[in-house]
């Protein structure tokens, strides 16, 4: 017998409540920032039931979130919480009432053979009862869904230098701690992803004075931590890094050192956003999106291969119904949260989250749908943002690269549905691309146009990669469009690693891997020569050095660990190692490693449950699985 | 210039932020019981809005509610929370971010120009902005929405008594207090609503302990407090009042002082179970139930007029969208939530409240009429409540009071609806009028039977008394029923204080006056003569004093202040005193006592925004406007 307890709450709302806390820690320059969205609340009434059948008599406890008001009942006894509660032998029905305002209700029962494992159902009184939920990090009675149970790591200092009259603090890479200051009085620390920023007291994007009773600081992103008006050994300072135990389960070794360690900095970039979630980035933003969510999938698999950080990130993500706008406010999000879906059930298999997003994903289809225009195109209603890229679109009506997203979302869609529920999307799917190919191909240009309506037929890459990534152009037209826009110098560059991903997986699916791989060396390898222990929200190799901070306009803007820029993770992985799931779940896999750039190579990677190993020594290639 | 400022937040949302606190606030014998239906949420995420053109410049502070977090944007410039801000001289656009878990989001804006005062948009980044909502409890910046800004009036207790080797305090009426408890140590108090059950200290419903800073117990409703173990002068008690300030506009005088008392005790009832909401109960359950706050209408029109009262119940009992279950899981509570707008709307006129409700009595009205059968009746489906009454009726089949309640919910919902959606509740209600007629009404016995499947023929009191309240029986069928149903001994007398409401009105409308007085006197004031201070949720003359405390199985479970028992007011005032409104909002009234009740009569009502004052003395009828 399993004798753990977990903590149970209602599915998807631990993940809403959580997404709350996450979405609303943003806090820069001493102001919060909540994000900008519909923000999804959590059910506050819920009834735990079960039934038991003992074959002696039982003794057990039931304890609730904090904050939380209930009773148990026993058949039709009632009982408080917090008492020991004697269950006779035979059959005999538990039911937990709760009901909590401020954070999600959730119980925990020790006992005997009654205890909070599986089994228990759990209703809103709104549907019919479905299965109680739980998570592998809240077992522990004491420690309840509340607040993040958070693992706990020790860092010192690696150096601390006298600088400006007092003390700058630097450790060996970026975390995110709650910084401890033992010493005279309660100092005033700056704290900064680097040091320009942690020595920049004006504009550093944090600064905090410890509790005085912990001496603790807030959890918050850091590397360097400056103390003005002090000496060397003032103060004792310590970093108490707070993460989520997700081990790394991947590992990669070849003979070209930059690479190793462009993919030991990516996947430590990488664990550093997950989390509770995967986060766009530890010191801003540190919201859910769903873009930068969905190209995480992708490294992820093949990094931890974690599906339960995955199916809390798409849970927080899933729009509440009514759905009345997209998902972060962004149409394609919405889109790429559909596809999302699929990717995961290509990665784990359908494990039942399909059923639990179902209705979220129709609804939110639903609204898709609803917006398109006479031509069936997807176009941005007022308060709308129809994102892409930061790109400058022609604008002029619907733009083609949504429309690329659509037509992908239909065929997700199709994929997934209910038997019943599919024609509808296959017909709207193939409606769709009837009509992309006769109002944005552009025969002469040999490429998708922005807009159709403007007359300027503007081409763009955007539109033309996903035509690639999703098959929506055949395999004449996509060897056709790495000619007229990848390779074509007139088309314009991808300015941003967000779509630089894009940009690089439809350089592999046509086989420009040299290309790719010279790519990922001159940017990933760029970073680490100017000193990179993460990497960066973005990275331009002619600025100088004390101009990388700035992005969005604001001298420290830029995220230095941020989630997009592991994904040398997954293009090493999927085209270079090629290592790729041939069914969903990855029960069949196929590894073909690119063998002409390695001399040697020892990787791992999970797939399908198993940890494949690629090993390629003096021409030999051994595939195990260990 | 109106210089007060007012706490601000979504409208609807502080009602369900309370309804849920209000909900959760029943606790029994150490066991808390929250109300067992679905729960609303409120929006944890919002912006507020405004424009201004300053003819100088102004300087402002924003606060937010305790656990919020957020901003300030000044036209493109951001601020912190709680820091004085300057705005310059012309126009400017002020935006306040907040976002809050665990309370409703809510700001307060001390300035010149620059305040929260009326003006302000608010937006749930789900829909387009609405106008901020606030009210005139909430003008304090230092209290705010978290917690109900009660008033306190202090009461000494009325005697001391020695007894059972310890002292019993008894309060010259029942309270909702903090017991504050000033002597040695840390006693367990024991409470109750009458003396029996405070020294019962086994089953009494609350014991609680003073906390050690501030004496005080928590907020619970009593009349007696039992410290054991102590004599007379070992404790100082008070009991500190915590109510809010609803003042009574009604007075009622006449040469019948059984009449006046009764009178006098049921505004003190009504008054005591009002306060954030109307409750049922003050000790038990102190849940917002749709069936009780839909009779309170009609007391409180003529007790308080305080519309917000009852816009507040009205909010807190408002179904969320998607609509699932009923309101507190009952049919006829639905219905009678509808019905209950009408009434609103009928005392004060439409004033932006049917707008805001209408969503939800749309899609309320939308699952009633999802759930009829083939002839258009409503029957519960698994877990709907199909209440009506505690009452033994012949249940094989839709039940025909139900349909006598949606019958009526159709024409609320014709009058009420938008131009555009009135017909279709127009016309199933003249179909469902149609099929009431021809399978419930049974010709012989001159009276609708409960079920037309059965074939028992069974009459109940019930849904004849609705086709006379809801004009459903015309008036020659309603004389018939009057013989047929309410004097004939043969159908089961109505045995639960809330259907005699609906009996008596009947009774009222039908012109058996007398018989009402009568009932009123023996009913009522029968509970006089028994010694209450306020009216009980129920009242059986036959039975022993020591046994009037039962109820629902528990020795003390009967609540002995309860809302419903207040309806006394309403029949006096409307069918004795004669006033009534005759267009919605009461701008036109009708005065016309009934005289021979009255040797002498001053009674003052307040209809339409005015008091109006109705003297009869020495047979001169005398009616004013004050």
């Amino acid at each position: 017998m399993n004798e753990t307890s977990y903590w149970l709450w209602y599915p998807g709302d631990f993940e809403r409540y959580h997404a709350l806390r996450q979405n609303f820690s943003r806090v820069e320059r001493g102001m919060g920032w909540p994000a900008f969205w519909k923000s999804e609340g959590f059910r506050q009434r819920l009834v735990f039931r079960r039934r038991y059948t003992l074959a002696s008599p039982d003794t057990f406890t039931v304890r609730a979130v904090s904050g939380a008001v209930g009773y148990v009942l026993l058949d039709e006894t009632k009982y408080p919480l917090d008492t020991e509660i004697l269950c006779p032998a035979g059959e005999h029905t538990v039911s937990v009432h709760v009901g909590c305002i401020g954070c999600v209700p959730s119980i925990y029962i020790e006992g005997g053979a009654i205890r909070s494992d599986g089994g228990w159902t759990v209703s809103d009184f709104a549907a019919p009862p479905v299965a109680a939920a739980c998570n592998r990090y809240f077992t522990d009675p004491l420690r309840d869904p509340a607040e993040w149970a958070y693992s706990e790591k020790i860092y010192l200092p690696e150096a601390e230098e006298a600088v400006n009259g007092g003390v700058l603090y630097t450790f060996a890479t970026e975390l995110t701690a709650a910084l401890e200051v033992v010493g005279p009085g309660l100092p005033t620390v700056y704290l900064g992803e680097s040091r320009h920023e942690a020595l920049d007291t004006k504009w550093c994007y944090f600064h905090c004075t410890p509790d005085s009773a912990t001496r603790r600081c807030p959890r918050q992103a850091l590397r360097c931590a400056f103390i003005p008006d002090c000496r060397v050994g003032d103060y004792a300072v310590r970093a108490i890094h707070q993460y989520v135990d997700i081990p790394v389960q991947a590992g990669f070794h070849c003979d070209d050192e930059t690479l190793n360690r462009i993919f030991a900095v990516a996947a430590h970039t990488f664990s550093l956003c997950s989390g509770a979630f995967i986060l766009d980035g530890v010191k801003r933003d540190k919201w859910i999106w769903g873009g930068d969510a969905y190209q995480s999938l992708f490294v992820n698999r093949y990094l931890t291969a974690d599906r339960e950080l995955e199916k809390r990130t798409l849970l927080a993500l899933r729009p509440g119904e009514p759905v009345t706008t997209h998902v972060n406010t962004i149409i394609d999000y919405s889109l790429l949260w559909i596809r999302s879906v699929a990717v995961y059930v290509d990665s784990y298999g359908d494990d039942g989250l399909v059923a639990l997003l179902w209705p979220s994903m129709r609804a939110l289809m639903e609204l898709c749908m609803a917006q398109r225009e006479e031509h069936g195109f997807i176009a941005g209603r007022p308060g709308d943002w129809t994102f892409i890229d930061w790109a400058d679109f022609d604008r002029d009506g619907p733009l083609c690269a949504e429309q690329m997203l659509l037509a992908d979302a239909y065929r997700v869609m199709a994929r997934l549905a209910p038997a019943g529920e599919r024609a509808v999307y296959e017909a709207a799917r193939q409606a769709l691309l009837a009509e992309l190919e006769r109002c944005y191909w552009d025969e002469e240009k040999g490429a998708y146009v922005d807009s159709f309506q403007s007359g300027k037929r503007r081409v763009t890459r955007h539109a033309n990669i996903l035509a690639i990534l999703f098959d929506i152009a055949d395999e004449p037209r996509r060897r056709l469009l790495a000619d007229t826009v990848l390779h074509n110098a007139a088309v314009p560059p991808i300015t941003t690693p967000y779509f630089r991903f894009f940009e690089l997986e439809a350089l592999c699916r046509l086989g420009y891997l040299d290309e790719v791989l010279s790519q990922i060396k001159s940017y990933w390898g760029g970073m680490l020569d100017a000193g990179a222990v993460t990497f960066w929200e973005e990275y331009d190799p002619a600025k100088p050095p004390a101009q990388q901070y700035e992005m969005y306009g604001d001298p420290y803007g830029k995220s230095l660990c941020h989630a997009w820029a592991a994904s040398p993770i997954y293009l090493l992985a999927r085209y270079f190692v090629g290592l790729r799931p041939l069914s969903p779940g990855g029960a069949a896999y196929e590894a073909q490693p690119e063998t002409r750039f390695f001399r040697s190579l020892d990787a791992t990677f999970p797939m399908g449950g198993r940890l494949v190993r690629i090993r390629l020594e003096n021409g030999a290639l051994q595939v195990e699985e260990i």
